[in-house]
């Protein structure tokens, strides 16, 4: 794949710095690693971290910047997480107090920044091998559940799994298996296949978030832990004050899709 | 394979608590995974959590116990640390202060216990799929390198990452390489093939820990990170106090070797 150099996830932090892209970054620096953003004071940081190392599939680190640093060192060279993300929202108490396009008036010295893997290095992985993912080829959000499957508590955060859910053909669930397989960093392999309601939802045709997703009749609906899990998780904590990027308004890394295979 | 009751994890570790077990347990519960032990005190634990995530070949973690608390959740089913660890060490700024068969007398409310992935479950994968591993063959310990790799350093932690050697067949390499990718919860694949002076080991016979092995003609140097480095790491951090297990004495936990196997 050849990557213009418009394209080249350096560059598309620079245009988003200077608001030059401000949209949602689905479409961006395809082949890239996109991450979810949660920023927390430092009281907190050690329980989301520990949190985070007990649910590694709802919640995969990609990187956890030093305590009041605004620049990474891993996932990419030095972006500035007070601008490099199109979009974010300011949380008091767990309520959404505002969404702004930067977090110049809002950074504190004890913030410290957490960067998780989300699922559409995942989904490109599974079109690669040749699996239709039905929300992507519609053009719609991803449909996704609160389940009945406890996350592991970790000090003030608790709460249940979230799992978003993508039909997949019979004779390509194995396939979808070993592809998700390979990158835990984004969620992994699926957490249940075909049976819904054994993990608490009582109608897979309506989502508690995302949109409505149709099934086909060689299809079993499949689910994976999903990033949404960390984020209810840090709102339910009703922490006095946090921030992550707007749904969908990701930060883009440098890293390559394929830097997060195991193997 | 058919384990005694006398073999059984949960066992074991009451013979360790009531003082019938005081040796390194390095035979007892085979096929079941032993873990490194680190208690800190809370105030440095972020920090630590922090360099295990920065770092996760030397430093996969199994389980971070609450603040507080010495039961075990995850690895076994409430094991009590302050008894359950055949030796202990305690230090103070760095330097070893005594060993202690139990923490009764030394627990505090700020405590927090880091139990880490050690290399026993690596050598087991190792020898099943056929590849001798000659310190364990020779009964010697793992001969041991500090290296010119720096860690990712994380708050007061930082330093290099140490590794232990096994002189592997040059036509079994790619079958070593395999079989180690998939515990990547105790260290993983190598870091380093053959070249021991690229990662800055002036004589491989000369190990800065444990003991000397022999090379063979046929034989290649083959290098993975070493649990040591978060004991060394740790204990270069010179916090006023510290515990760990002594060396060889292992926590036994309840996972069987196959449990930390990714797929």
């Amino acid at each position: 794949m050849i990557i213009s150099t418009t394209q080249i996830p350096k560059n598309i932090r620079y245009q988003i710095r200077n608001n030059e892209i401000t949209t949602h970054t689905s479409e961006l620096a395809p082949g890239y690693v996109q991450a979810n953003v949660v920023i927390l004071p430092k009281n907190a940081a050690f329980d989301f971290l520990l949190f985070c190392q007990r649910n590694p599939k709802p919640c995969p680190v990609l990187e956890v910047l030093d305590v009041g640093s605004y620049f990474t060192n891993y996932t990419a060279d030095k972006a500035d997480l007070r601008y490099d993300v199109p979009k974010y929202r300011l949380y008091e108490y767990g309520e959404i107090q505002e969404e702004t396009n930067n977090l110049e008036k809002h950074w504190k010295k004890d913030f410290v920044t957490f960067l998780l893997g989300c699922s559409f290095t995942f989904d490109s992985a599974l079109i690669s091998a040749g699996i239709e993912i039905r929300n992507v080829a519609e053009g719609k959000n991803i449909p996704m559940f609160v389940t009945n499957i406890p996350t592991s508590p970790a000090g003030i955060f608790s709460g249940p799994t979230v799992v978003s859910m993508r039909p997949i053909p019979k004779d390509k669930i194995v396939r979808a298996v070993q592809v998700t397989s390979r990158f835990p960093g984004v969620h992994g392999s699926p957490i249940q296949i075909g049976d819904s309601e054994k993990i608490g939802i009582k109608d897979v045709f309506k989502p508690d978030f995302g949109d409505p997703t149709d099934i086909l009749a060689d299809e079993v609906p499949v689910f994976w832990a999903c990033g949404v899990t960390p984020q209810a998780v840090a709102m339910e904590a009703k922490l006095p004050f946090m921030i992550t990027h707007s749904p969908g308004h990701m930060f883009v890394t440098d890293l390559k899709d394929e830097d997060l295979a195991i193997i």
